[in-house]
């Protein structure tokens, strides 16, 4: 299965992603790496792995939709069947979910439902929680609302700062993230309503 | 240190904190179980440990201000400087909440703030989370929205009814809540805002 990586800076979960196929733990190909920004780190850590890369700026098209649907050729043309966000910073759209229906996953930092949206770090900190996480789910229209494939916890520590539990986090991030794609890539998922079956 | 412990039903967590004062990993004593409802499960438990019971029926207050009064005064009678709700089905006033300030804490069958009020296992499944678990907190105005102290998790499995998810979050409780009231017995927890620092 050929998978596409979106990506807007420095691509740490991406590089996961990338090592997971080069031991063949990832079910499938990492055909396409696409930044909506130039220059960024992970577009170093693709090339170096090879893989072909494209920057689609958002400043070089006058709407989302404009966007969405250049992001959509592009995908198209590389054949890719699965797309992973992995720090994208562009809320997609319908245009874009239409195209690529059920095959399109996210990360997000923190166990959703609970804080949704930027700083998810933050808010756990500023909410008090003793635990938070990261979670791989479906994306669909709505903020980081989709079914959820898998989650990992992560405890908050006294004298956490947002830096600290961010870097806890992404270690979690980096085992969750590349064994969900392979469960995908494996044919072992299936949605049902809400909920996401995964068989081993 | 004296403690109340607030029932309304079968009352497992009661049982799992009299276990712990039984083996002094309490540090301090139940010296009141109070349920609302006369002739539950956990006033059988509280005679067999030998801890003194009360009855006190909402039925036989006018509105939830009058209960709550009654409340007071038999815990005050008691001596108590601590509160543990366990099963309470009663939804506690500002007149109960005054008078034991910081003084009375929740157990809450879901990581919080995901899945507050009722049904928290039946809202987790249906929501289609991987992880859940428990929250023991600080009891405030709002729903389940005071203070976090500590959390467990507990991961959700393909198959799981509400039944089934409910055991097996309860035998983390079981554990989480007798280890959070020893912390506040033993004089070792701070509320700074919404976050609660706990010495080991």
């Amino acid at each position: 299965m050929k998978l596409a990586v979106l990506v807007s800076g420095s691509g740490t979960n991406l590089q996961a992603i990338l090592d997971a196929e080069k031991r063949r733990e990832l079910g499938g190909t990492v055909a396409l790496v696409l930044s909506n920004v130039a220059g960024v780190k992970a577009l170093e850590r693709a090339a170096q792995a090879g893989v072909p890369t494209r920057v689609l700026s958002h400043r070089e098209h006058a709407s989302r939709e404009a966007y969405d649907r250049a992001l959509v050729g592009a995908l198209r043309e590389a054949k890719v069947e699965l797309v992973a966000l992995a720090g994208f910073m562009r809320i997609v759209t319908g245009t874009f979910l239409d195209a690529f229906p059920g095959q399109v996953v996210n990360i997000h930092p923190s166990l959703l439902p609970a804080f949704p949206g930027m700083h998810a770090q933050r808010q756990a900190l500023a909410h008090g929680v003793r635990l938070t996480g990261c979670t791989v789910h479906f994306v669909d229209g709505g903020l980081d609302s989709g079914p959820i494939l898998s989650q990992a916890a992560v405890p908050v520590l006294d004298g956490d700062d947002e830096a600290r539990l961010t870097a806890r986090i992404l270690v979690e991030e980096h085992k969750l993230y590349p064994a969900a794609l392979r469960a995908i890539a494996e044919g072992r998922v299936s949605v049902s309503g809400r909920r996401v079956i995964i068989r081993s």
